[in-house]
């Protein structure tokens, strides 16, 4: 007989949620962490980002009011950001930890690896379950370029002591985009280098433009088209060159160009579980190859347009917990998935794309919206909101919305309700909401 | 046959909701209005406000990160505050009224009074319709006491060249709240005087309690079980007393005890319209005594619970302009409607209170939430932020809530659709929002 139920590898935020659901369900499981308990959400991913970004939002805050009824300027300490920050996250791990383990879940500490018999090793133990979950996550990806070994991280970045007086981020995806609104709102010289002249590419361009400009007008500085080749050390700096002509001298350098899936000394071969480069392959009831064998999270290969965010890890985890304790055994449907840039200010979406909805004229309208002159964007004094919203032509209901806003995360939070319910415009104004907010705005945007 | 199908008297968002709800099904309507062309809401209300409150919001953000990552102040600048107020005011009477006229709603320009026959006066003009919508809305009350006429109202404050060093408002329910800090916010030495010890009177009071706590904190005095009975001047002045020992001096004195209906000089007599204190009374079709006057907003006298406030108006505007229509003949059914103090921090509350949740516990759970150190508000280093959710017992989902903090009307935004929706936390869990958000927090609420 098995030693448990479950084991679950890998105690993020999807791991956690997989495991205190099939506790809930009357489960043996055992969870492993290598790592840091808790994983990367909050331990350096969103959790300690959006804690520094707080001091961000405040600050854009108060500048967009400038002259509007406000002077005085707020700045960043960053000393007193970062102890904050840590203040927050020095106790997730073992907070995380004792949480399960007074839960009666088991906690094994160490690298897990499947042995040829199913079996798996974690440290120098040997244990055994009816049914495995792979939830180790990714890892930021390292540009393999001459130099390499200057590069830093997301994980570097989060956890700086010191801000230093430039920085540099190599891929503009939404690391980058995020991470440089906060060095550049707390005073250091930034720079975005990125291999073609398409910033996160998932969003809508036509608000990417917008967003890049804002932040151009904030100082930071972008150099598109550019394929970096090497770092150099020169001192306490780095030089960063591609085979062109370009050549930028930094004090830090890190790598945003994307992030890999923890799948490469698993053992995953010895069990026979196929892998793609984007991760594990799963079916729609997230089985791997093996039949006892599952995976949730960042880890996978989806075969959708789910983003790998921490919510739908979780989503997965519930999933799975259900699955396994045959309290359900219909394949997962995930819901439209709304995903938020936190940059200055914030670009959100969810659902069709204006891109494709203006391909595709006899099924969908887009309509453009300028929010800024809008009396929740008015009394804000922002500089530019905009909003491009995909409408289903016959029914007449909201399908996709990319948001470039301060309240974008706000504003796609309720769509993300408003367009999974599709609703109509009768039924959002059936509803009564606090006025005049964002939410009351939400007949405007059909 | 009558010169219009319906007319409206009143053009604050209500009316000019029926206006144009009326005018998209075909009906030939005009609206009339004695004073500023887009009523209380945008003139002197909920926008101007919301406006001056976007430097508060701004300030408070800033001090609560003080030590936690933010250095420096900002500072409100009352003559730029008010230029950007007045920015949008301005153009609300005209921008509103040319709307109107555009779309070929007749608009009149005078004191409407109905005549014995049915017919409307209209300054000099006698017009007539086959039905009528009152919609004249409320007027601060004010406090009749001796020296009454030294008194300043809402109106008054929102439009103020200057903020005088002092400020007393008179009457603590909501008006007072937010006027009082927005006044504390731009450097005023604020009062709020009440005659008993349980201001905001529809809220719960363990959560007045606090908020009560916090703007003392920051400086603004309460007197309690005050009643006040004389205003005397003093120079540039006020003397304020009770008739026991109480004296405050003060710049400026503003009665805030409440807004009365403006129904008394409108000959509502001639027609056979009731009216109670409250307002005018209507069955559940918003129809008065007389079968051809209806009433809408803030005039009427609510059977209901539901607040006076601009989108309930609304609502009941687009609610009459089917039922004038014949679209619909049902009664009107409201949800339950959130309602948001927008003090610092913010108060908000909906549907069921815990004090009727805690006196029936056969039916309610009653959950009290401290949410100070949960993610959402630790990173933003509120001091104090709690929810009191009522749960019904045996569908498990939230019937009502009660939330103080910084993000208290994004919080009840969501709940409003959660309450009138009867959501379990499963139907919740089963959408995915941006984590960590307000929206993501949902599950735990319940």
């Amino acid at each position: 007989m098995a030693d448990y139920d479950v084991i679950i590898i890998g105690a993020g935020p999807g791991g956690i949620a997989a495991a205190y659901g099939l506790l809930a369900k009357g489960a043996k499981v055992a969870i492993v962490e290598e790592n840091l308990w808790g994983g990367t959400c909050p331990n350096r991913g969103c959790d300690p980002k959006k804690i520094l970004y707080a001091s961000v939002e405040a600050i854009e805050n108060g500048q967009y009011l400038q002259h509007h009824g406000l002077t005085g300027e707020l700045k960043v300490d960053w000393s007193a950001l970062m102890d904050n920050k840590r203040q927050y996250t020095s106790k997730i791990p073992t907070g995380t930890k004792q949480g399960l383990d007074h839960a009666n879940i088991a906690t094994l500490s160490g690298h897990a690896q499947f042995l040829t018999d199913n079996q798996l090793q974690v440290g120098d133990q040997v244990v055994t379950a009816t049914d495995y979950i792979i939830a180790t996550g990714q890892r930021p990806a390292i540009l393999p370029i001459e130099g390499k070994e200057y590069f830093q991280t997301s994980t570097d970045f989060l956890d700086l002591d010191e801000l230093p007086k430039s920085v540099t981020f190599v891929g503009a995806g939404y690391v980058a985009f995020e991470l440089a609104t906060i060095a550049n709102a707390a005073g250091s010289d930034v720079h975005i280098i990125h291999h073609n002249d398409w910033p996160l590419k998932e969003f809508d361009q036509s608000l990417v433009q917008e967003l890049v400009a804002q932040m151009k007008a904030r100082g930071i500085k972008f150099d598109f088209n550019v394929d970096l080749t090497s770092i150099q050390k020169d001192d306490d700096q780095y030089v960063l060159k591609d085979d062109q002509h370009f050549s930028l001298r930094t004090d830090a350098v890190f790598s945003t160009a994307g992030r890999i899936p923890n799948i490469d000394t698993m053992g995953l071969e010895n069990v026979g579980v196929g892998t793609l480069k984007k991760g594990v392959q799963v079916n729609h009831r997230l089985r791997t190859d093996n039949a006892h064998i599952y995976a949730l999270g960042d880890v996978i290969a989806r075969v959708g347009n789910e983003p790998k965010l921490t919510p739908v890890a979780s989503f997965e985890g519930r999933y799975l917990a259900n699955l396994l304790t045959s309290e359900s055994n219909r394949p997962i449907e995930y819901p439209l998935i709304p995903s938020v840039v936190y940059a200055a200010p914030k670009i959100a979406r969810i659902g069709v794309s204006p891109t494709v909805g203006k391909g595709d004229p006899d099924d969908y309208v887009v309509k453009d919206l300028d929010l800024t002159n809008w009396f929740t964007y008015f009394r804000l004094g922002e500089p530019v909101a905009k909003a491009r919203v995909v409408l289903d032509k016959q029914t007449n209901t909201i399908v996709g919305a990319q948001v470039l806003s301060s309240k974008a995360d706000e504003l796609i939070n309720y769509l993300t309700t408003v367009i999974n319910e599709h609703q109509t415009v009768d039924e959002v104004q059936a509803e009564i909401f606090a006025y005049p907010t964002v939410a009351s705005d939400l007949p405007y945007l059909f």
